[in-house]
């Protein structure tokens, strides 16, 4: 393990994050909110001390990475991060304790959406929160959709060749690959297009009628896959325009990033022959039609309209694990609730921001399902598995057959110790565990879209933050991260 | 496709469930229950008229029977045996309708224990059923617990040598072996265990002070793991040392048999270096503990003794699939239901009469993940996965985690199914999939120790009915025998 070469990325991300800072500093200048000014500073101050200390600390001349300190790097990283963000929100009195404030900070980073403030207020009325504290808690979801050490690696040159480790380590999926041969070209032209897709639902939304601070925050959620908001009815206190972009826009931020870089360059033929896109796009048509249906035999909203805009908001934002809500789908009949649970397991593309198993991964281990069915009734048939045209190598196969295993072995043993908490029942404490460690955010029961996390006590916040850390780390680097055998020099 | 040799195996089975059935026909007969004697004897005449029908019709001499005729004959057979054995129930005028009686009997043969009765009193009341009709209702656990096409194996010469296949289809667990070399002498071998285990059983209980006629029924339902009672209170009618033996029995059955077999050959040492039998052991143990500790600070039993019995009771009962109860364990704390919940999916040992993952399969896909984990810190480790000493196959080790997967896809499919029915909440629905595919018999809610799965309308009693056969026939048979391609010549 190379200890310094590790905490050296750690403190160069943490310099990145006091860059971060800025950005809600300046929101909070135009707002003219001091407290809050003075509080972002600080943060950013603590930041810069951490991270220059390790930076010039852990300087060294070995800069290998190999696999297991990507993985490291990456938990770490994550950890460190969302510790240090949560600091505002502390310092401003508006979470006090730490625990829920870095609750509410991972919540923001893996851009689960999951949140611990009760305090949200309708349209109309005052803002519950400062628009710095705020844009802070939002602009968390946009850093970490696309991955903080993706944009680091962008920014910032590490000097070390081996940098795919780290990104692998971050990046969602059960392939990844590189665009073009640099991997720092990779991650620039990922953020471009996540920047560009951000600017123009940004325009969309001020067009439709949305206020500018308003856009730029459901934005960042929407960009993200997040689902923090700034009203406890989420956006279902906006125009029907509004709901429709933000319908749309979801969608297109599960997508494979891939897809766009192909359309980018022109090569339309690939883009489109992407079987996951077409998959993806299946299972969300197919559930909002079984929800509509559902839904309008059941408990008809004013208009056909409304019932679909609804039906397609809440299909777009748990597949894409975003947590958005139009409506309170909790009063939704068993059978809609339903399709939005197993929704939740499925989530979006591999290489988009979204979160859940990923459609790709689904249809791996489906395939390698079909293989096995056949491989009984002829034993002696050699199948191999083949995705998007190509061959898949047996051990991405294993891989992400044993990812799925340990996926419900996990979300087992925090089932188990959610349910340690006596107040609350098994649906909640069940779609609780589902809701964050796919990233999505609301569940259904006491944690439902307008229920919070904040009765939950401090055993199972620290437990759900680590299941949120999780489901964005795609579990391995977590679980690498804490078993003794990673450390040792050999 | 060997039709013939198929439908032959089949009209096989079903001039055994004519045998089969005269027990019951017995047990009216002492009773002097006239009309049910007539109901049976009835139902044992119509196997027997199609049962012969289907063996001289489809007399072949090609006895061939490779893989994909052993899943479809075990699939098939299970089907006609439930279909047939639901008969009694109609006629007698228990069950008039066919679907709720179809679904009684498969849950009696796959060993479930899930009843759609709510006639059930408590003791000292008149009897509700007949006594020939609850004999024959818990002597389906028996059959089936060990497996009605082993039985036949056991006492009919089939002529083909590859019956084999037809016993992998049918037994439980991973890898499916030989004891001694002859097939036939095999499966005689396990029936004669599994005889002596339940005389044994039946003598303890006499002994405890159980009358005989509910020391045979519940024996039947203990050594099948299946959990028809004849009490609405099950268990819990009997005193503390009756409910101590059933909680130790149900244990029993829950152990591989092949452990019995080397304890009978005088091989002590390989019987008790078993790791699958220590790590059942250890989680029985474990789960006793937390539940015993959880229960006893929220809500006291009267004495310590007592609340350890009811742990040590359901927790039996529940790991071993068998469904037993002896008190309302869905008045018990969350985490006590949760730790049950958790149970019902890791299940017995393989080569056992009960259901579930089996926990060699989940001690399989277990070192596979262990070893996922490696390989992503080792890249080009080798790792070779051991089981009881033995070198495991790849092919089994994939097939184990495809298995996983397929479990968890049909589950997600059942739930979704079930929910369509508006009337029960997410717990009832979740855990009555569970505790059907399980093949454990009661789960939470609605559908926990004290309720009934008669509310559930027709089209969910089918899908529950198929979620308990492709629990007891571990997925694979029903799934390929639906599958066209199996069906085609070659």
């Amino acid at each position: 393990m190379n200890y310094r070469m590790v905490f050296s990325m750690i403190g160069r991300l943490l310099l990145l994050e006091a860059v971060l800072l800025l950005l809600p500093a300046a929101c909070s200048l135009i707002y003219q909110e001091q407290q809050d000014l003075m509080t972002l500073l600080m943060t950013a101050g603590i930041a810069l001390v951490i991270g220059g200390g390790l930076t010039l600390l852990c300087r060294t001349k070995n800069k290998t990475i190999y696999a297991k300190e990507g993985f490291v790097i990456a938990a770490l990283s994550w950890i460190f991060l969302s510790a240090v963000g949560a600091l505002p929100f502390v310092f401003s009195g508006v979470i006090p304790n730490f625990v829920d404030a870095f609750f509410e900070t991972v919540s923001g980073f893996t851009t689960t959406g999951a949140s611990i403030l009760t305090v949200l207020g309708t349209r109309g009325e005052v803002l519950a929160l400062s628009h710095g504290i705020l844009f802070w808690r939002s602009f968390t979801h946009w850093v970490g959709g696309m991955g903080v050490l993706v944009l680091m690696m962008a920014l910032v040159p590490t000097g070390s060749g081996r940098t795919i480790h780290v990104m692998r380590a971050e990046a969602p999926g059960p392939i990844v690959g590189k665009l073009v041969p640099r991997l720092r070209d990779t991650a620039k032209i990922l953020y471009l297009i996540y920047l560009g897709l951000t600017v123009i639902q940004v325009i969309c939304l001020l067009v439709a009628g949305m206020p500018l601070f308003d856009s730029l925050v459901h934005t960042f959620g929407t960009a993200g896959t997040g689902g923090f908001g700034i009203y406890s009815t989420s956006i279902g206190e906006y125009n029907a325009a509004c709901q429709w972009i933000i319908t749309v826009f979801m969608w297109l931020f599960g997508v494979n990033f891939n897809v766009y870089y192909l359309l980018l360059i022109r090569a339309f033929r690939p883009a489109l022959s992407n079987r996951e896109l077409w998959l993806y796009g299946g299972i969300t048509l197919a559930s909002v039609a079984a929800i509509t249906a559902n839904v309008w035999a059941q408990m008809p909203y004013t208009t056909f309209e409304e019932t679909v805009r609804h039906s397609a908001f809440q299909v777009s934002s748990i597949m894409t694990t975003t947590g958005y809500a139009t409506t309170d789908f909790n009063l939704w009949p068993m059978f809609s609730k339903c399709v939005l649970v197993l929704l939740m397991f499925i989530g979006a593309c591999a290489g988009s921001t979204g979160g859940g198993l990923k459609v790709s991964r689904v249809m791996l281990v489906g395939k390698a399902v079909a293989r096995e069915l056949k491989r009984l009734v002829h034993p002696r048939s050699v199948g191999v598995i083949r995705l998007e045209g190509k061959r898949v190598e047996e051990s991405v196969v294993q891989s992400a057959s044993a990812y799925i295993v340990l996926y419900f072995l996990l979300f087992g043993g925090a089932f188990l110790l959610l349910c340690l908490e006596p107040a609350f029942d098994l649906e909640s404490n069940f779609t609780a565990v589902a809701a964050c460690i796919n990233n999505i955010g609301p569940g259904l029961g006491a944690v439902g879209p307008t229920g919070s996390y904040a009765d939950y006590g401090a055993l199972s916040k620290v437990v759900l933050s680590f299941a949120m850390l999780l489901g964005r780390l795609e579990i391995y680097p977590l679980v690498l991260t804490l078993l003794p055998g990673t450390w040792t020099k050999k």
